[in-house]
């Protein structure tokens, strides 16, 4: 098994309203320390360690974010961050992190808000999708599915590449609970979790063969872009002529090399005030407090205080959460409905 | 009938902890704001208006609660503010107050705290209690029972007075759940709802004959107080001294002469908040909301904050509160718990 050294990509875009009020515009979803001690985007660092075989990080994050990136970037790690000046997409970010990296160098390209239990099944598995991608492949992590999810898309597995993954034999737009089922009861389907690991030189290849424009304009905002320190800034004109497109839709979906490696690594995308909940240590009533609170005959009850004690009766599969001027009380279910509220869309 | 003006006494003690957190033991319930817009203090002064045959109250309060009636006592009202160095129940509070009133002169005993819909059928049920009370009796509302309420007395309604009401045949402490619902099913109970019309030289005499102690000790406590300006103030040794008991356990259960007037005038206690939620007007889902709030896919809940806006999914019968550094979330069948929450109980 060849062992490239991994260089990690870690995307920080986005400004998600599915964990307001605590994620907010100003301060989204990776840069919180939503399960464990450290923040999301620590966490994602924390995994892609020199020890596990990592090179140091390049970063894509957006100029609101920048400063969370630079406050939450351990001393004595290099690296660098890429400044978008505006947002273009998967596509874009990963075509420009490319171009920052030599032709024959293995990226993995990694969500930054995220959550991994297991940091070891990751390391395995970011290993075997770089030996797949120093061949030529272009590997999509495939997590293991527990529930028939309709909020992720699907990669239904194909023949296997040696003992380190298996061809994609299919990608599969977000399904409705019953094809979502259907996978799950038959077996052989994976969430495509956005997770994946690229030769530089076969990405860009094949982006280039699928999506020129995107390309050649990535191209463009690379070779017109400057340094600064740690900070590489893309030409802003350029950067933003490119066309915003997902990378699953630009390449993934196109290529005829699309692998995947199989990841069973206590993943959660924290989609949601439920995820979670299921994310976090609870005790044997199912209940999780982050704060000061006292829960009386309550069963399964997350409850997340800035500061204001929070003192809950009788109630099963809620979710409670004070920050600031907001306070969110939710039932599990209706989690999914958090980013529509009034608050959360007109931040 | 006899139609004598009726002298307040509104009783406003305690410090109830059943509305935490709005409600607190520096400002209780009868100084909130809970039902429309005056405070509960407020709209029992508005009541016993003089237009409806009321002379100006006497108030019975604590040194602790002072500054919350002086505060709320609207200007041109007179009527004097019995200051308790101490507080001792019901019984020395009533004694005081007749102390200070002539011996011919009807008082009607009201707590401060209950929250009153129909005042008109209040001003009609107490003029028919004073006609009663002038005869000689000792007179009880008898609050129409609507429910097989656990948290109250019942009075049994005996033989009728006139047309003006009738004598209680029986006082009935708080009951268990399946007699109460006989006592509804039966039908001639009533609730208890510590509103009383007496003639201050027949209650005073009573009292001395089924409490001797406890009318001596107040008579010492009325002699040696002193009056400043609108207060007057017992002599708070001889205050201090009189025993700590119910008007009920120490006259009414003893007398011969109780009665009771029927009253059906939206009466609720409010003595938790799946009460004032029932008090409160609802809109169509049966929500009720007072502060900032969204509401999504919810029914019978009651959102009550004082500045943080309050977003809901999916939840039924449901209170949320939102006071400063406090935040209950309870179901409506646990709000009589609320007062054993550490909150609550440790103020």
């Amino acid at each position: 098994m060849n062992n490239p050294t991994i260089h990690p990509v870690i995307l920080c875009g986005g400004s998600g309203t599915r964990l307001w009020p605590r994620s907010r515009a100003i301060k989204p979803k990776p840069f919180l320390p939503l399960v464990g001690q450290g923040t999301l985007f620590e966490a994602t660092l924390a995994r892609c360690a020199p020890e596990a075989g990592f090179a140091a990080p390049l970063v894509v994050t957006g100029t609101a974010h920048l400063d969370h990136v630079e406050a939450q970037w351990p001393a004595g790690i290099g690296g660098e961050t890429i400044v978008e000046p505006c947002a273009r997409n998967t596509a874009a970010a990963i075509a420009l992190a490319a171009l920052r990296l030599p032709e024959d160098a293995v990226m993995l390209v990694c969500p930054s808000d995220h959550h991994i239990a297991d940091a070891a099944a990751f390391q395995a598995a970011a290993h075997a999708a770089a030996a797949l991608a120093a061949e030529g492949w272009l590997v999509s992590f495939g997590i293991e599915a527990k529930a028939p999810e309709t909020g992720f898309g699907y990669l239904q597995q194909g023949e296997p590449i040696g003992d380190l993954g298996f061809r994609v034999a299919r990608f599969v737009e977000k399904p409705d609970l019953e094809r979502a089922r259907q996978f799950l009861a038959e077996g052989g389907y994976a969430w495509n979790g956005g997770i994946f690991a690229f030769r530089v030189g076969t990405f860009l290849a094949e982006l280039a063969a699928h999506r020129p424009a995107i390309a050649a304009a990535a191209r463009a905002a690379a070779a017109g872009g400057r340094s600064e320190g740690r900070r590489f800034q893309p030409d802003a004109e350029a950067f933003a002529a490119i066309e915003s497109e997902s990378v699953d839709y630009a390449v993934m979906e196109n290529t005829s090399r699309a692998a995947m490696v199989p990841a069973d690594m206590g993943w959660s995308d924290i989609g949601n005030w439920d995820a979670l909940w299921a994310a976090r240590p609870r005790d044997d009533h199912g209940n999780s407090v982050t704060g000061p609170a006292e829960l009386v005959q309550c069963r399964n009850v997350l409850v997340d205080s800035d500061g204001p004690r929070v003192s809950v009766i009788g109630l099963e599969d809620v979710v409670i959460v004070v920050d600031g001027d907001e306070v969110l009380v939710t039932t599990r279910a209706g989690a999914q409905l958090v980013g529509k509220l009034n608050g959360a869309a007109n931040q």
